[in-house]
C-alpha cells in the first residue's frame, strides 16, 4: 500500500521542534560521526521517509549511521544538549510507524550495529548488536543445534533491536514467548549518553524490571547497544495438522478448546474462507477451498513427544466439530501446509490493489463474536477483509482490502481498522498484537487506558526522558489527544462506537 | 534465627518522616477505615514489627487492615497527603525484609483482601485478591486440573501479592517461569489514590510494561488490589532422578550439561554433603550419604515425555560422572526424594543455632567455581556452610551456620554473605534470585549496579511515587549510600572483596 495520509496529530510530535537549529545540529554531529555516518541531503534522507507503515511518510533532518558505541553516546549527548528529536531505527520493517523520523530531528540507524559479537552454546545464549538480522542470530547458532526462537514474519530482514522495541512476536510465540521472554540482557544509551546495563544470565535480576520495560518501549526510553538473547534447542520433529471447519465460529472455539485441553502447540494459526482462496490461488497448498476456516496447528519436540500431541489435538479438533483432518507426512507437506499462510499478505496485495492489516488481541474464547463482528462489518463499511489470525494467542491480523484510488475507501478502511481495534478492547484485549502502536494506533491507546494510567505512562518517560526527544509523539498519546479523539466522536453526534454496547 | 541487628542505615528511610504527626494521621485514618480495620496500640503492633527477616525489627506507626479497594485508596490519599510512609504488607513470609514497617509509616496489610474472584478454566486463569495464599489459588483451580505453577518454599502461607512485589520463584520456576511469566494483568492503587490496571488476557499489551515493572518493585511504586494469573494443566506424570556425584564441581557442570542438553527439568535442584547428612537425619529420604553432593531432577508431562526425557537425564549425568543414579519408581518414592530438599531449612535450623540463608543467582555454567570459592571462604571465616540450590536457574542457597550467641560469629556470617553475594555479580549473577532486595541486600545493589543505573530506578521511583512515601528506603539504595559503603570498605586499608579480583 503506497497511499499517504496525514500523520495524526499529537501535540508532543508537531509542537516544541520548530525551533531547532539545523545547521547548527549538523556540524555538531559531523564533529563526533565519521563522514561516512552522516547524511543530510534530500535523496539521502527520502530512504528513511517511513518504515513498514507506508501510509505515513517525513524526511527527518539528518540520519547519523554510528559504527560505534561511543559515537552514539556523542550523538545523544547533542541531541539532549541541543534539545534535538532523535528516532532509532534497526531495519525499518515495523508496520506501525514506529521508525517514522521526525522533520526536525535526528534518525540514528543502528544498520552498522551488524556484529555477533558472541554465541555461548553452554549458556545457550548469544550476545550480539541491534542492528543483526533475526534470522541471522539462528544461522550463527545453527551449528550448535541451537535457535532464537521468536519468529516474526519479517525475520530474514527486521533487526534484533527493533523486535525489542517493539516486542515482537510471531507464529511460533505462543510456545516459545514473545522477545521479552527471549532477552536476558540490554545495554543501552540514555539521552544523557550513559552507559546502563538491565538484566543478566540469571533468570531474575534485583532492582526494578528495567529490562522488561525496554521491550515494546519503541525507542522512546533509550538507545540500546547490545542484547544478549537466550537461544532455544531446536526440536528433533515438527509436524503440523490441518483442519477444516463449515463455520468460522466452530473453528474459533476449536481454537481455545485446544488451549483449554493443556496442549501449548509450537504454532496455531487460522485463515478464514476469503484468506485461504485468496492464498490457494497464489501458491497451491492444497487448502480445502469450501472450508470456512482452515487451522494449522503445529507440534514439535522429541518423535515421541509429538506423536502424543499430535493425537492429543486430533482428538479435540474432531470433538469441535472439524470436517476434515490432515497431519503433514514429512518435511515437503509440513512446509507447503504453511506456505499459504506464510504468503497470507502478498496474496492480499494480489487480490486488492490496497490492504490495511490489523493487530488487535483477544481472549482466545472470544475468537468466534469477533469473527462475527468482522462479517457485520464487511456489511457495513461495503469493504472485504480476509482474517489471518495467530489463533492461538488471540492476536488478529484482518487484513481489511480497498482500493485508495476509489473516493471513501481509504477512509472507510481507517473507521473499519479502529473499530476492530477498539471492539478487541471491549471484548477484553488489546490494540496491537506484536506490531506496536507506534504513530498508527496511538488514537486507541485513548480507549484502551484511563487517565491515571496514561499518566503513567507518561512519568516513566519522563523518568528516562525529561525533555520528551527520544521518539516524540510516538506509542502514548498525550492527555489532551485524547481528550480531542474523545470530543471529536460526541460531536458527531452519534455514539462512536456502538459495537461497544453491546458486550 | 532470632538475633537482631541494627537495620542498615539509609538516607531515604531515616530522614524527613520524624515530623510524622502520629495523632492527626490516626484521626484521619480513623476516618476512613472500620474500627477492625485500624490498630495503634503497642500489642497490636508487634505481630507486624518483622517480617520472614527476623532480625530486623521495628513497629510501625500504625497497622491498617482495609476490607475494600475504596479504603485502600482513601488510606493512600490520605498519607500522600499528609506526607507518611506506607508499607504493604501480605503475609509477611518475605526473606529479605521488604516489609518491615516504618517507625513513621502504616503498615498496610492487604490481609483482608483474601476473595478468590473467579477461576475461569476456559481461558486458564484466575483473578485474585493479593492476600490470597499461593496455594490456595491451586486448590480452588484443581477441579479443573490446574494449577498455579510458582511454588515458593512458602506457598502455603505466602500471599499472591507478595509474589509479585517480590517476583517470586521455586522449584518448578525454570520450567514454568517467575511470578512475573505467570501473571497475565494487575489492578493497583498509586499513591495518588488513582486505580490502574496494567496486563490483560492477551499475550501482549500495548504501552510501556508496567504490568513487568510492578514486579519484584517491593511495594515502592503502588498497592496491587487484584490480580490475575495464568493456570496451568497439571501433568499426568512426574518423576525424579537423583544422582550422586563424588565431586560438587563435577556436579555442577552436570547442572550446565543438562541444560545445555536441550532439557528443561521440571526442577533441578543440587544439595552438597553437609546439606544432605543434615536433611537424611533428620527426615530418613535415604540420601547417599557417601556422596559429595546430589542432584535431583525433575520431569514432568505425559507418560511418554517423562520416560524420553528421563532416559535423555540418565544419559546426560552418567556422561557427567553420576557415581550412581536412581530414578523414583512411584509417587511415594518421588515425595520422599524431595521431602530431604525441603526440610533442608529446618534441618539447618537443628543443627546449628542460627543460620543465614543466601540468595544469589550465578550463570549455571559458573556453579563449580562458586562452591570451590564458597569452599574457600568456609576456612577463611571459621564457619560451615550447607549449599543448597535452585541448580538448574543457578539460583543458589548457601545456609551459612552460626551462632549468634559466640561473640564474632553474626558479623562473620554477615560478612560471608557479603561475600557471596558480591562474588555472584563478579561471576555475571545477580544479588538475588528470589527473596528480593529489601532492606537486607541493600549494600550490594551498589556492587550490582553503577550511578547511571541506579539514578534510571530512582527516576523510575519518583515515576510512581514523587514524595518517596512507598516503602521507603527498600530495594533501591540512595548513591549517597552506595557512596558510603564503598568508602567504609576502603577505608579499613584493604580491597574490599579480594575474590572479586580474582575473575
Amino acid at each position: 500500500m503506497t497511499t499517504m495520509t496525514d500523520v495524526p496529530a499529537n501535540a508532543a510530535r508537531d509542537a516544541d521542534f520548530s525551533a531547532v537549529d539545523r545547521a547548527a545540529v549538523l556540524a555538531a554531529l559531523a564533529a563526533v560521526l565519521p563522514a561516512h555516518g552522516l547524511m543530510h541531503e534530500e535523496e539521502d534522507l527520502r530512504p528513511y521517509e517511513c518504515d513498514g507503515l507506508s501510509i505515513y511518510r517525513q524526511v527527518p533532518l539528518a540520519v547519523a549511521l554510528p559504527d560505534t558505541e561511543a559515537q552514539v553516546v556523542e550523538v545523544l549527548r547533542i541531541c539532549q544538549t541541543m534539545g534535538v528529536p532523535v528516532v532509532a531505527r534497526g531495519s525499518g520493517t515495523g508496520l506501525s510507524g514506529g521508525a517514522l523520523p521526525h522533520a526536525h530531528g535526528v534518525l540514528l540507524s543502528l544498520a552498522r550495529f551488524n556484529r555477533i559479537v558472541t554465541v555461548d552454546p553452554r549458556s545457550r545464549t548469544a550476545t550480539v548488536q541491534p542492528g543483526v538480522r533475526n534470522l541471522a542470530i539462528s544461522e550463527a547458532a545453527a551449528v550448535h543445534g541451537l535457535y532464537y526462537a521468536p519468529d516474526p514474519s519479517s525475520q530474514i530482514a527486521c533487526s534484533i533491536g527493533g523486535n525489542v522495541a517493539e516486542n515482537a512476536g510471531g507464529v511460533h510465540c505462543l510456545k516459545y514467548g514473545l522477545t521479552v521472554h527471549n532477552v536476558l540482557r540490554v545495554r543501552a544509551v540514555t539521552i544523557e549518553g550513559d552507559i546502563v546495563e538491565f538484566g543478566g544470565l540469571g533468570l531474575d535480576a534485583p532492582g526494578y524490571d528495567v529490562l522488561a520495560l525496554l521491550h515494546g518501549s519503541e525507542g522512546m526510553l533509550a538507545v540500546i547497544t547490545e542484547i544478549t538473547v537466550k537461544l532455544t534447542p531446536k526440536p528433533l520433529l515438527a509436524q503440523c495438522v490441518l483442519a477444516a471447519f463449515d463455520d468460522v465460529i466452530k473453528a474459533g472455539d476449536a481454537v481455545a478448546a485446544v488451549i483449554a485441553a493443556g496442549i501449548i502447540p509450537a504454532g496455531l494459526e487460522m485463515m478464514d474462507q476469503p484468506a485461504t482462496a485468496a492464498v490457494e490461488e497464489f501458491v497451491h497448498a492444497g487448502y480445502p477451498l469450501d472450508a470456512k476456516a482452515i487451522l494449522l496447528c503445529e507440534s514439535d519436540g522429541t518423535p515421541e513427544e509429538v506423536a502424543e500431541e499430535v493425537a492429543r489435538v486430533r482428538q479435540v479438533l474432531e470433538a469441535s466439530g472439524a470436517t476434515e483432518i490432515r497431519v503433514s507426512r514429512d518435511e515437503g507437506e509440513r512446509l507447503v501446509f504453511w506456505a499459504g499462510r506464510k504468503a497470507a499478505f502478498p496474496a492480499a496485495g494480489r487480490i486488492s490493489a490496497d490492504y490495511y492489516c490489523m493487530d488487535g488481541t483477544i481472549p482466545r474464547k472470544r475468537l468466534g463474536e469477533m469473527l462475527q463482528a468482522i462479517a457485520d462489518m464487511e456489511t457495513r463499511y461495503g469493504l472485504r477483509c480476509m482474517n489471518v489470525f495467530h489463533a492461538g494467542d488471540g492476536n488478529l491480523h484482518p487484513l481489511i482490502l480497498f482500493d485508495a484510488n476509489v473516493p471513501g475507501e481509504l477512509e472507510r478502511a481507517e473507521h473499519f481498522g479502529s473499530e476492530i481495534l477498539e471492539l478487541s478492547v471491549a471484548l477484553g484485549g488489546t490494540v496491537t498484537g506484536e506490531h506496536g502502536v507506534g504513530v498508527e494506533k496511538i488514537n486507541q491507546m485513548c480507549v484502551q487506558f484511563n487517565e491515571a494510567e496514561r499518566a503513567t505512562f507518561f512519568r516513566v518517560k519522563a523518568a528516562f526522558d525529561p525533555k520528551g526527544l527520544l521518539n516524540p509523539g510516538k506509542a502514548i498519546p498525550t492527555l489532551n489527544r485524547c481528550a480531542e479523539f474523545g470530543h471529536m466522536h460526541v460531536h458527531q453526534g452519534q455514539l462512536a462506537h456502538p459495537e461497544l454496547e453491546r458486550f
